[in-house]
């Protein structure tokens, strides 16, 4: 593709552009044949440094480099795949890598990947000489929707997920809608659950247009996709805005991950993150009802449309009661020793607005959803 | 001391506050018997988590701990005193041991100790569940009237100083000038570097008192002490103020530090880094002078009175100067390659206001002035 070629692209038909408050985030099929120029504009720097892993890196990064060498030095760190490797292990060997190929204070990073890459990537450019910009450019549909977006960073510790970490929000985000169809089938299926539950958090005309265009997201359909993604992004980046730091509204995006990091931890993450998160949403929009706080049929309306799309809705067998109980305990949302949740009123809005949008809820009531 | 007597102190006399921005500074004799009231009322929390050294918990910590737990479960966290521990593994160390005791997002982190603690500490605050409140109690001159102020916190890697870190400004800052009396000689007068730095860079007239308040200042004088301390910080809290991120005057701050920072590191960290800073303050002062932006008589008159506090002023003979000019490229501040420095005009006024508060100078020039 040519220079010229390439400066026509997207085409406005296909492609959606949020503003994510002191970042854009650009939506489109092809992005990826963009991502240098957009990198460049957004976050100009002396050095450009990519971090991908082992499975992403053979699809994308070698035009990246390419391109982006165009704009000044370029190095590339290549991780293991896996939620296994968002260690801060991982995090001091990318950093080194950083500092071998002499990347200063004016480096910018590029987080080329899925969830994990983001994260990590995110926090090596949080901590990089004190910080340096970071730009996003998600190859999965979890990371396009969810993860990309919100300025989270982290790494994970024996005692549980994202217990590390620092808020840096990106310099941009660039989603090639493209790239998810080098995903597998579960990972499609597991990005969906987020898309899913911002439509239960906020929208409720959102999660009937994903109910009916179910076939074409597990298909991967670009404009079913594409606006999938951009929605989604517009309602994670609102709520973010309303609330950076997670003291009030920015809880309601816990929906299902109270219960979702404790099944996916007591699995050994073997749960896919997606997947633990359809579980712990339909598990809490049980306890929402038991609560008297969501109407009767929430639960069973979530529990179908994951099902269909091929999501587990319930706790795999082989995963103790009192396991899950005791890793709720880990979550981040504890406070004063209370497990916190947020739970749904019902299909497009949350409960506790006056309680600061999270509940704690007693174990009994845990044990019994989940047996 | 009974809470009634402990509420009486300290006498006005005696205490002096600073307002830092989104923090404020007390600076007083005899404020360690009023950090635990202190620190719950800037940062109430449901756990507090101390983190101190080998040297200081032994003086100040079982206090602190009985005191501290009328307002919350309390952990202590005590770490290998010296540069040499503040690293990725200790930092590791450390928020495993916060994970251990139970800690969660509700947590105040306590810095008790000096530069090092305090740094160290406040990276563990700044990642803890992607960040919690610190409140930095600075027990050596060092981290009194520089580290603790500002919101700089970091950790060193085989590369360099603080390449890894975040900037994350303290709940507040509590500094008691009688801790500075357990400090050894070596220590106090490392310490008197950064506030003769404070004086070139700020105010003539503040670098005149400490001329003249130097043998009180040695002898750890409390009411010598505290006038220093409260200048100092002053002015270290006045320029972070304009420019917190380092992209203009707060470059000023870096005085001696280029060359300081390359000298300690040359030494294996022999050298402490207020005595590499002093070196640092007037070989900088020197290039200042060649180069037409200093008065003539600046570095003499800076030597003369670091020379007078016991501190080295040149470079010392077994260190390389190829090794230390090589060491510079390391430094954060080298940008596009090329390693600035921020240099002084005079007593108590500095250059290159109208290039962003630093320049970059030859190697060349570098090499003459070490050799």
């Amino acid at each position: 593709m040519t220079a010229t070629k390439s400066r026509t692209r997207p085409a406005p038909a296909t492609s959606r552009e949020i503003d994510a408050g002191t970042y854009r985030v650009v939506v489109a099929a092809g992005l990826r044949h963009e991502y240098a120029r957009l990198i460049a504009d957004a976050a100009p720097a002396h050095h450009y440094a990519i971090v991908s892993d082992v499975e992403v890196a053979p699809h994308y990064a070698e035009p990246l480099v390419l391109s982006l060498a165009a704009h000044g030095p370029v190095s590339i760190h290549v991780i293991p795949s896996g939620e296994a490797h968002k260690t801060r292990d991982t995090w001091a060997r990318v950093t080194d890598g950083l500092l071998d190929a002499g990347c200063g204070r004016d480096t910018t990073v590029v987080a080329l990947g899925g969830g994990v890459v983001g994260d990590l990537a995110g926090f090596v450019a949080a901590t990089f000489m004190r910080g340096v910009p970071v730009v996003q450019c998600p190859t999965s549909l979890l990371a396009m929707i969810d993860a990309s977006i919100g300025g989270k960073t982290g790494v994970d510790t024996a005692a549980g997920k994202n217990l590390v970490g620092a808020f840096h929000p990106p310099a941009a985000v660039l989603a090639d809608v493209e790239t998810i169809r080098t995903l597998s089938p579960a990972q499609r299926r597991a990005g969906l659950a987020e898309a899913f539950k911002h439509g239960v958090l906020a929208d409720a005309d959102y999660f009937a247009r994903l109910e009916a265009q179910l076939p074409a997201l597990l298909d991967a359909e670009p404009s079913a996709t594409l606006e999938a993604v951009a929605r989604s992004v517009e309602i994670k980046a609102e709520v973010v805005r309303a609330d950076e730091r997670e003291n009030g509204r920015r809880k309601t995006l816990n929906l299902g991950h109270t219960l979702g990091h404790a099944l996916e931890h007591v699995s050994g993450y073997a749960l896919l993150h997606g997947e633990a998160v359809a579980i712990g949403m339909v598990l809490e929009a049980r306890i929402a009802e038991r609560l008297g706080l969501a109407e009767q049929g929430t639960a069973q309306r979530i529990s179908e449309v994951l099902a269909r799309a091929g999501l587990p809705v319930q706790r795999p067998a082989a995963l103790s009661v009192d396991a899950i109980v005791d890793a709720t305990r880990l979550d981040k949302k504890a406070r004063q020793g209370r497990v916190e949740y947020s739970l749904p009123a019902g299909i497009g809005v949350m409960a506790a607005a006056d309680s600061g949008w999270s509940l704690p809820v007693d174990d009994q009531l845990v044990h019994e959803v989940l047996a």
